[in-house]
């Protein structure tokens, strides 16, 4: 049966193997690669070739980074007794922008996911553990996604926490902005009932 | 504000530019390249860099090959005087997967689109007149997506084809196989109805 020429095949077998690309997208992709946009074909063969030889992690939070550390490391002015500990690297990216936060970071890369037998050592824990053992560390906020592994890996973290006697605090979890009530899920109504805080003493 | 160093910003744009890639995606792409799978970024970026330079299109019904001619348009056994039309070269590969063609292809990569700025000369047409005047076939199945645009770019081929005086079919249009009418838009029930062939001669 006809099929697309072998490096075409090869480029759709490979464009497949990223996350949520399935053979159609892949098919898609390579075909536009081929034929449509000259340049960005030979761009983007470069742009991850130098990704990838320049980009390591920070020796300090695991941020990504081209140097040893991270500019977030790096800035004595930043609170160094705060510590907060996320997933992914574009979590930090997203609590920078908030401007909310001024402290240091702690990036897992990834979650404490026994269904998907990821266990601790998969993730940066022992990387955590040495950071606080290394002591100045006074309060650490757990940052991990509102989801039930996010949750059970702040868990897990917290008893580490309490064990190191190091107090540590999670996001609230609640409403986001915006949000309208009937169109909020049972758990989160519960968690922002739970949450709530005090407007007037009354 | 603390953002990702320049080589990841610049993969994260790169990957923005493919279609239906949003920067979202593009960010998680890109984590995913230089995070994991140590092989996959230099497999891809070389799968890229091989099949731009390697792919180009048949001479003849711009198909993708590596050489000259496609291999449908090598094989002296297909009918030569049956030409189908398609839109992009993925729909040569659905065809031949239904074993139910056996002539040539002729691919326009595009659609006839006045809304999108797309003119008649944007795609093969000029090449599909030549091979037309070129002689020796017989019927032209203008089979271009059921879109409003595939249904515009089909009519305006049909009417090349008349003033050339050659024959002019179009795929039929009605409910798919395992289709239910009550999950059926009006528009597919109205073309099945139209189209709708003789059982019994009562």
């Amino acid at each position: 049966m006809l099929t697309f020429p072998p490096s075409m095949q090869k480029l759709i077998r490979e464009l497949s193997r990223l996350p949520s690309i399935g053979e159609k997208s892949a098919t898609r992709l390579a075909y536009y690669l081929v034929q449509h946009e000259p340049t960005l074909a030979k761009e983007l063969a470069e742009a991850i070739s130098v990704a990838r030889a320049q980009i390591k992690l920070c020796e300090k939070c695991f941020f990504l980074c081209e140097k040893a550390l991270c500019t977030v490391c790096e800035d004595s002015h930043r609170d160094q007794s705060l510590l907060c500990v996320v997933e992914k690297p574009v979590d930090v990216i997203a609590l920078e922008r908030s401007r909310a936060f001024h402290g240091l970071y702690h990036v897992l890369h990834g979650v404490w996911s026994p269904l998907r037998g990821q266990g601790p050592e998969s993730i940066k824990l022992r990387e955590l553990s040495d950071r606080i053992k290394a002591g100045g560390i006074k309060e650490v906020i757990l940052a991990t996604g509102a989801t039930v592994e996010g949750d059970a890996t702040a868990l897990y973290i917290a008893k580490l926490l309490q064990d190191a006697g190091v107090r540590s605090t999670r996001l609230a979890q609640g409403i986001p902005k915006g949000g309208e009530l009937e169109f909020a899920d049972d758990i989160t109504l519960t968690r922002a009932l739970a949450g709530r805080s005090v407007l007037g003493a009354g």
